[in-house]
């Protein structure tokens, strides 16, 4: 079966949501845990980039971490893991004419990093 | 922020699956590179279902890792690493009425683990 | 070369803290990240007793998540991500009659899960 | 307690051996399964380095990811994802005067990415 016929039964729209929500899913899943620093999130923010960006629609990725949680979060050690809530990304999915933004950013409220559809 | 104020513009079906993709992402990236036997097989089926079960929307989580590429894949030290080639696996999402099933499977001409929305 | 080949140049005790070292490591990384309720974290701590059990030398898994953590991290969703202040672990080792026991905690003072060779 | 205190009952070269095995382990479990192109390995590779450099004891980390295999796993896709067999990794550690080379490289005959202490 070629890639394109298992997506027979979605619109453009859905299979560009359905694209970002792995894509984010697999970000998150991948990397966290991963020691971090302020010297290194640059490197760490890249191999993000190009990895995500390999996965299927993606367009573009826009990967910030949260420079402020890590210098927080490091003690005596020098860096920390990195974890969800220091992640705000935006994954930019197209299928056809459709493109769709996929975010991640720490709600404070929900105590949760939650992953949604920009408008 | 309540969690439903952030899906308003996405319908019940795109919603679904949206959830569907995140957690197949996650589920690949989180448990592929796990060390794995026929022995301990099962208990890695259960965490996997557990654990997914818990994220936003899941109400199914049937997971089934594939035994004879385990065994074909381990050496003489007896067990090898889940890849994603071993992979069969079917979610169940549900917002509201709308239920979307969201698969992985291997496919051997794509040489690819690949993640689709069942009809 | 044979397994054995490879560690001509370790004393029993030096292999037993070798191995002890590269299962601690591949645990921590392996699993954090997971999502994990209260209800959940016992098939999460038989999955990661079970896969560690398989790697070289280890003879016992002791595996405890810290419950009282998952509660005060989980927000509304009902769940949290495992991170590594949760860990309570103690791998042990065996190479012929030497036998290691190898641990996890987080140190507050430190801001650090410590991993370290029990007396 | 400070961190030098839980290894009082190491050797500086028990406690190379020991760091060096964490390493490896958190190396090959963090990693494994990230999307990878010949077009991106070079970013994947910076970042493992400069990851693993941060931890405890580490002074070199020389990370080369298998090209050959990234282009026979690829599909039509057009990437994979790490594997062990890719990996060959020499991390050095260092405590006071003493260093320790570990490696991981795949063993054919074993069909295992083995980790060992280079001589």
């Amino acid at each position: 079966m070629n890639e394109e016929d298992y997506f027979k039964n979605l619109t453009d729209r859905e299979r560009a949501i359905f694209e970002g929500g792995i894509s984010m899913g697999s970000l998150f899943h991948q990397f966290v845990g991963t020691p971090v620093s302020t010297d290194t999130v640059t490197s760490l923010e890249i191999a993000i980039h190009d990895s995500i960006l390999l996965q299927p629609a993606i367009i573009d990725v826009d990967v910030t971490i949260d420079k402020d949680l890590i210098i927080k979060n490091s003690g005596v050690m020098g860096y920390t893991s990195l974890t969800g809530d220091m992640l705000d990304v935006r994954l930019t999915t197209k299928i056809n004419e459709k493109t769709i933004v996929t975010c991640i950013s720490y709600d404070e409220k929900l105590q949760y990093p939650i992953m949604y559809i920009e408008d």
